[in-house]
């Protein structure tokens, strides 16, 4: 993006600078699950990063493949809210002690990933629909309906079993 | 935060840590949506924005009195989630040439920030429920129903207008 020149200057190149955008983040998911598979101590969180990790990865092919589509290189731009919910993430790791605690934190830490996404794919799938580039929505539907299966997930673990145990 | 100790041992202080990280986000926004509605073309769009600072401004003061029901000064610790949303929504409207087409990124901006605050409102009232921290449930709920609001409402408008505009 140039500093001097504004390079959004139609709805679809607003919706090419999203695409791009998600792309980074969900590369920077695909680094960051595995450190936080690491840190959870409850087995069921920890296979369940694991499991979002493959997910993620075919997030990131499914971006591939709708840039694909509309003839596009697949390219990554740098996305500050994900660099920042993943900073938040660490740091936030870092000052917790209890295991059980840090559990809670890592699943909240990683609901305000899938919420982040839920919400960018959520307006890509809004603008592919108003451009008619329909190409991509199903994919781009595949992928939003895991992020938010994800969530509830986390929200399901963290209520019947983390949160009780953290706080005990 | 200590560079060397790990403040956060129990789940009480995570529930703390997340209470300043909001209420520092919270205050961003304030310095935010001013700047959001004075971008925003369509009138009810700015409107939208201008609502949602005193909702906020509440927001700011509900988290306020959490702080006291619990005996605590309130106080912010930085957020680098809220920053990152924020920059990426100055960078990208900073990118935006045409004014339909700013409309759309500015909702796009205003609903990850929502997401972050839905998500992050929803895990402190599951753990305030878990910590037997009922005082101040009913006012963060109240906050997350009008994020929840605020959420549905931008999304209403993009699809009914703003979107169709951009793509015009």
């Amino acid at each position: 993006m140039g500093l001097f020149t504004k390079d959004i200057k139609t709805m679809n190149d607003l919706f090419v600078h999203q695409l791009q955008d998600i792309y980074y983040a969900e590369k920077q998911l695909v680094k960051a699950l595995p450190k936080m598979a690491d840190k959870a101590t409850d087995r069921q969180l920890k296979q369940g990063f694991l499991t979002h990790l493959d997910e993620t990865r075919t997030h990131v092919q499914r971006l591939e493949q709708v840039f694909q589509m509309l003839g596009l290189q697949a390219k990554a731009v740098d996305c500050p809210a994900i660099d920042g919910i993943i900073k938040e993430a660490d740091e936030v790791a870092g000052e917790v002690e209890d295991k059980s605690v840090l559990d809670a934190a890592l699943i909240n830490a990683a609901q305000a990933a899938e919420h982040y996404e839920m919400t960018r794919y959520g307006s890509l799938i809004a603008w592919a629909k108003q451009l008619g580039r329909n190409e991509g929505v199903s994919l781009l539907q595949q992928t939003l309906d895991e992020e938010k299966a994800t969530d509830k997930k986390l929200t399901t673990l963290a209520e019947s079993k983390v949160n009780l145990r953290a706080a005990s």
